[in-house]
C-alpha cells in the first residue's frame, strides 16, 4: 500500500495532515535542515523549555494557513499556494533565527527573506558540497515544479505583495497574520510564559475577505486588541529578555570578528554546525561558543532608557544605530579602559527590532462594521497606546564580561555621550 | 543587593525556586552542558516538539523531589540530599541520552550512572583541555565540598541504594519515583501524546513512610495503576517507535564503527558535538550524520513479533541478545547480499529496554492499608497485566538503506533463522 | 441577514458550529431543558467544579459524532442521521442524571433510554401543562418530522441497534463510543481529576469500517488500553466516590418514600424543580433536600470488600441486590435499633453499576490487523485485567445519620449476615 | 485517627488545603448555600460551560490569598485573618450573583457587601424556619467567635478598609486583587473564553509591601497590563455578553414587579429556589421562569453607541440611569405601542457596571522602582488605554419580546430621545 498521508502531532495544534505536494516538501532538505534551527536563539537560556524549532513552527503555520483558508472559503488552488507559502515561509533562516540577520543587512542588504526567495528559485543550494553525494532528495525548487506551482507567486506571498488578490499576501504577511498566530501561542507554550495564549479560534471566526483585502468583522476586536497586547508583551519579556540578548549579541559579535567570512556559508549552518564551527575561527569565536555552550555570559554595564535622556543623548543613540559608528565607539572603550579586543558591545536594539519585526509597530487592521471599511483606532484606544509602547525597555546597553563589569559601568556615561 | 535566589519559569512545573547550594550547581559546566542533551534523543524526528533536554528534566526532577520531601515532611537536611541527588543524577549522560549507552555496557560494563558518579566523585572532568582556559566555575565535585555534601551520600541515592534510610533512594530511583514523576509528564507536553498526562499532585498526596521504606496509602491505588499504564503506553508509542528507534540505530552503527574510539570521550560531547565530530570519522559515519542532519532514515525491512515464533526461534533472538552474535549475523547478511558494510543492522530491543529501563517491568510497589504493608498485586489485577505486556511489539527487527530493503525483506528470515 | 449557523464556545471542544436541522434542535425545550441536569448528579459536592449539565455534554458528544462520522468517511446522510442521534441522546435523563433510574426500573422496567424514545416520537411531551402557554416552540418530535428524519432510525442508534449498517449504533453505544469520549474528558476536565484526559484525536485516527462494523486498527490498540483505563479510573474516583453515592442514595431514598408518586413526572423535572417540589412532600423529604442543600450527608456506617466474604456472605450480598430484599433489611435495622424510618440505607453497588453503565465491563472491540478481524485480548493483557477490577471497593455499605454512626457500625454485621 | 485536614481538588488551583478555622468555615451553611450560586449569572445560556458557582470561587480565592500571604511574607496571624476574609467575601450574594444587586441599591442603598457583613456579625440568618430544625451547624458568626477571630477586622478587609496595614484590604479589594486573580482565570476556565488566562505565577512573584501599602515591583508592569486588558475583555466579551445581559434583565423585572417584595428573602434564596419561587409569584413571573428555563429570551430591538449620540442623547442617557426615570420611560413605550406590562426594558449598562465592579476603571496601581513609589502610567501608556475604552459597546439597549421586536424598532428613537 502506498502511503499517501502522513499525519505529524503537534503539541500545539493536534494531528496535522499532509499528502500530495506537500508531503514532498515536508522531505525537502531546505525544510528538513529547519529541525535544527531554534525558533528562538537563545531563549533557551533563560526559559529552559524554549527549544523549539523553526521546523515545527513552518508545520504549524502551514496549519493555520489552512484554517484560516477554510473560514475565509478560499478556492482549493489558492487554499494550496497560501499554505504552500506559509510552509516555505521561513526555509531561508540562518542559525539561530533572527541572531545574524544584522550580519546579511549590513554586508549584503539582504535578510532571511531574500535568501528563501533564492531557494525557492533554485538560485542557492542548501547542501554542503560533500552532503549532496548522500542525499537525493528533490529541493523545493524542483518540488514546485514537478507539482506546477508557480515559484514567483510564491515568494510573493511571503513578501505579503500579491497583486490582485492582497488578502493571499495579507494572510501571511501583514499587522496580524498566520505566522503570527502560530508563533505566539507556540512560544508562550515552550516558554511556559502565558502572555501569546491567544484565541486563534475566535479570531479566524472574524476574518473576511472585504474588496480583495483581508479584514476583521467588528465582533473581532476584541480579539485583536488581545492579539496585540500579547505579541507586545512576548517582545518585552521574552524575545528581548535582557539575557537572551546578550547571548545573542556575543554571538553576533564572534561571527563579525571573522575574517573574510561569507554569510551565505553561516546561513546554510544549522545552530549545532555554527556553534562547532566558530571553535575554529579564532580564539575569541572559542571563547565565544565556548561560553556560550556553558552559559558564562557577559553582563549588563550600562543600560538607560528613553526617557532619561534629553535631546543630545538622542541623537547620539540615533548615531549609534548606525553599525559603524557604533563598532568605532566599541573601539573607544577598548583603547580607554584598556580591554581585550570583543570583549565589549553596545546595543541600540529598537533599531533592529523594527528591521526585524515591522510588524511590532503596525496595528493598521481593516475593520468592517456594517459593510464599511474603518479603521481599528475607530473602535478602540488600545491600539495606538500600543504602538507608543516601548520595547525593551532600554534604548541602549552596554555589555562587557563580568570581570571588566566595573570599570565599564563606571565610564560608560563618559564615553559613550562625551 | 546580591542575588539570593533565582526563579526560573518551566512549562511543566511553573516558577522553580533555587538558592543557596543549588544555585551553585546550577551554574555547574556539568549542568550547563545538559542544554544540548535532549531528552528523547531522536523523538524529535517522529514528534517534531520533542527537543527538551536533560537540564530542564534535572531541574524538573530537583523540584518534584522538593514536593515530595515536603509532602513526606522529612527534615531540612534529608530534603538538601535528596534534591541535590535529583539535579544531578543525570549528569553522566552521553550526546542523545540513552542512544549510546550500549556501547558503554559492551566495552566497559559501565552505564550513565556510572559516568554520573565519577563526575560527582572528581574523578572524571567533563571540559575539553581547551575548554577549561574560558571557564573557570567550579565543578559539581567542588561545589559538593564547598556546602560539605558528602558524595557518597548523593551518589548512594541515585543507584537508589540507602542503606538504613531506605526511603530516600527509593524516592529517586524505584519503581515508582520523581524521576518518572517529571519525565512522564514532560514527555508527554512536549510531543502531544497524552498518554503520560498523570496525576503528580493526588500520587504525592499518598505517600508515606513505613518502617524507613517509600510506600503509598492505599488510596493511592488508582493512582499508581493510571502511571504504571502511563509509563507503558509512553514506551510503546514514543520512546521505542519504530523510527525513533532506526535513527538511534543508525548512530549507535556509526559511532560502533569507529577505530579505537574512547567510549569516555563521546560521553563528554553535547548532541551538537557528536553530530559534527562525526563528519570527520570516515565516510560511514559522514553518511549517517547527514542522513540524520536530512532525516533520510533507514527502513524497516523485517520485523517480527514474538507470538509468532516457535521455541527454536527464541532460542536464536536469545543468543542475538549478545552483540558479537549480532555483529556476525549482520555481516552474514552483508556478504550474502552483497551490501555496503554498515547498512544492516539487527535490532533486538528487549534486551536493551531492560538494561536501560529496569523500572518498566518493575511494579512491587508497597502498599500501606490498616497499618499493614500489603502489595500492589492485592489490590488490582493491572499491574500484573501490565508486567506481561510487551514493548515494543517487535522481538527482531531488521533495518536497512531503502534501495536495499526489498531484498532484505525477501532473504531475512532464511539469513536469520538459517 | 439570516443567522444561518450558530458556533458555541466549548471549553472542551473550542468552537461547535450548528446549522440547519442542528440549529432548531438546540432550541427544542427537550434539549434546553438539559440546562439544568447536572452531567454527574452529586459529585460536586466532592468535586466543587463538577456542575457541567448534560446541555454541554451532547453538544460535545454531537460533536465528537461530526468528527468521527469525518474520519469514516461517512456518506452525508449518515452523518445527519449521526449526529442527530448524539445531540439527542442523553434527552430522557431525569434530574442528576443517573441517580433517581433504579425508580424506573423498579417501578416502571424502564429506564432513560426508554424516556428518550417516548420523547423523540412524541409519546411524551416535557412540560408542564402551564409551561405549554409560554413557548411555543417545536418539539423534537416535530423538528425531525419538519426536516423529514425518521424517528425510529434515530432510536435504533440511540439503543446501539442498527440492522445492516452496525456501524452507526456502535458509533453512539458500543464498548468504546463517542458518547464516552466526550464525558471521559469533559468530566475530567470539570472534576480537574486527570485519568480521564484520553486523546481522543489518536483514537479518531484509528477507526475504520469493516464488514459494517466499527473496528479499530491495530495502531490503535495503545490508546484503547488508555481509553479503557481511563474508564475505570474514573468510575473508582469520582462516579463511585462514596461521598458522591451517599449523596445520590439519601435523594433515591427520599423520593422511594413519596407515596403515589409518578416516576414519569420526576423524570420530566430539572435538577433545581426536584430539589424544591422535594420540600413540599413531607417532612422526610424536607430534611434530605435541606441536608442535601447544605451538604450535612449521612456517613459510611459500614462497608466490606468482595474479598472479605466467604459463600455465605455473598449469597446473601446476592439475595440484596433485589430492592424488595434489601428495603426489608433496612426496615428490620429500623426496628431493631429503634432508628426513624429512612435513616439507613443500604447499598449493593455492582447491580447498579452494570444496570447503568454495561460498557464498564465491555471490552469486546474489534481489531483490523493485515485485514483481518481479531480481538483485544490478542494484543494485550491489559483488557482481561480491566474487566476483573472491582469497582467500587464496597460490595455493600450502610449509610445512616451521623449520630446513629456508632450504633449502626456495632451492629451492622450481626444484622446483614443472620 | 481524627481527620485534621481536608484537601479539596479544584481544576484551576490542582489540591487545596483546609484545616483548623477554615474547615469549620467550609461546613458554615453560609458557605455551603454558595453551592448553588452562580458565579455568573445567566452566561451558561450562551457559555454553556459557564455553571461554576461561588463555593469554588470562594475556596479559589481563599487559596490564592494564601498564596500571595506566603510570597510577602506576612505573618502568621495576618495570614489567618486574609485567609479568613477571602473565603467569606462572597457570602452575602444573591441568586445569580450580581444580577439582583441593583434591588438591593435601590430600596435599600445596600449591596452585597453589605449582607455579607451583616451574615459575619450574626445580625442577619442564612436559614428559612423551617431549615434550621435539620441543619445544626454552627453559623459562621459562631465559628469566628469559636475561633476568637475579630468579626470587625473581616469585615474590613472584604471592605479594603484596614487602618494601618493598608496592604491586608488591598490584598482582597484593591484595582488588582486575589480575588480578580482568581475570578478572571476561573472564568476563562469555564467559558473557554481564553482572554482571562493571566500568569498569577508571575504576578505574584512581583508583589511587595512598600509603607504599608501593596505594590508592585518594575519588572511587574506587563503582567499588570496583561491582567488589565484582560478584566477589560472579559467584561466585554462575557460579563456583559448582550445575551447574558438579556437574561439578567429579565429576571430583575421579574422580581421588581412583584409586590412587597423583601430583598432579603431573595438574597437568602439560591439559584435554584429563586427560579421555582418565582413561578408562585404571579403570571409575568411564571413567564419570566418558563422563559429562562428553556432560554426563550426577549431580544434586542434597539442599542446605540456613545459615539452616535450628540449632547443631547448624552443627557437623556443621563437622565435614564436613574430607575425611576427609566420606568417611566418603559411605561410610556408600554402605552404608546400598546405592550404588555412588563415586556419592554430599558438597558442603561455603564452606571450599574461601575457600581457593580469599581474595580474595572481603576488602574492606580503603585509601582516600586529603584525603591520609590511610582505609578503605573509612569512606565505603560496601555492603563490609560483600558481606563477610557468602552464596556460594553452599547450606551442605552431596549429588549422585548421577538414579537414585539419590530414595532419597538421602529419607534424606539423617537420615544427614547423625543
Amino acid at each position: 500500500m502506498i502511503t499517501t498521508n502522513k499525519i505529524i502531532r503537534d503539541p500545539i495544534h493536534g494531528d496535522i495532515k499532509l499528502e500530495g505536494l506537500f508531503l514532498d516538501l515536508i522531505e525537502a532538505p531546505e525544510i528538513q535542515r529547519l529541525y535544527d534551527i531554534k525558533q528562538l536563539g537563545f531563549a533557551h537560556l533563560v526559559f529552559p523549555g524554549a527549544h523549539h524549532t523553526r521546523l515545527e513552527h513552518s508545520l504549524g503555520t502551514y496549519h493555520m494557513a489552512q484554517k484560516a483558508a477554510e473560514k475565509i472559503d478560499l478556492k482549493k488552488d489558492e487554499r494550496e499556494i497560501i499554505a504552500c507559502a506559509a510552509i516555505l515561509h521561513d526555509i531561508g533562516h540562518g542559525p539561530f533565527s533572527h541572531t545574524l540577520e544584522f550580519i546579511l543587512r549590513d554586508t549584503l542588504s539582504a535578510d532571511h527573506v531574500d535568501l528563501t526567495e533564492k531557494l525557492i528559485f533554485g538560485e542557492h543550494v542548501i547542501f554542503n558540497k560533500k552532503e549532496k553525494e548522500f542525499i537525493i532528495s528533490p529541493s523545493v525548487f524542483e518540488i514546485l515544479n514537478k507539482h506546477s506551482i508557480e515559484q514567483k507567486e510564491i515568494a510573493n506571498i511571503i513578501r505579503g505583495k500579491t497583486n490582485k488578490k492582497q488578502y493571499l499576501g495579507q494572510l501571511l504577511t501583514s499587522p496580524v497574520d498566520v505566522d503570527q498566530l502560530d508563533y505566539l501561542i507556540r512560544d508562550s507554550y515552550y516558554t511556559g510564559v502565558a502572555y501569546g495564549m491567544i484565541d486563534i479560534e475566535r479570531f479566524l471566526q472574524t476574518l473576511i475577505i472585504y474588496d480583495y483585502q483581508l479584514a476583521v468583522r467588528k465582533k473581532g476586536v476584541g480579539v485583536l486588541e488581545n492579539i496585540l497586547m500579547a505579541r507586545n508583551l512576548m517582545y518585552s519579556s521574552v524575545y528581548f529578555h535582557k539575557t537572551v540578548r546578550i547571548a545573542e549579541l556575543m554571538l553576533s559579535k564572534a561571527i563579525e570578528k571573522i575574517e573574510d567570512a561569507d554569510p551565505f556559508e553561516f546561513f546554510k549552518m544549522t545552530d549545532g554546525e555554527l556553534l562547532n564551527d566558530l571553535k575554529k575561527k579564532g580564539p575569541f569565536q572559542y571563547e565565544i561558543a565556548t561560553r556560550l555552550k556553558y552559559r558564562k555570559l557577559f553582563k549588563q554595564a550600562y543600560a538607560t532608557s528613553r526617557s532619561t535622556l534629553d535631546k543630545s543623548g538622542i541623537d547620539i543613540i540615533k548615531k549609534l544605530e548606525k553599525l559603524k559608528y557604533r563598532r568605532e565607539k566599541e573601539q573607544e572603550f577598548e583603547e580607554t579602559l584598556n580591554l581585550p579586543s570583543g570583549h565589549i558591545i553596545i546595543d541600540i536594539p529598537s533599531y533592529e527590532l523594527t528591521q526585524a519585526e515591522p510588524r511590532i509597530k503596525q496595528t493598521d487592521i481593516k475593520i468592517v462594521d456594517e459593510n464599511k471599511i474603518k479603521r481599528l483606532d475607530d473602535f478602540t484606544p488600545v491600539a495606538k497606546a500600543i504602538r507608543s509602547r516601548d520595547i525593551p525597555e532600554w534604548i541602549v546597553m552596554i555589555v562587557t564580561d563580568e570581570k571588566y563589569k566595573d570599570i565599564v559601568s563606571k565610564n560608560a556615561e563618559k564615553i559613550l555621550f562625551g
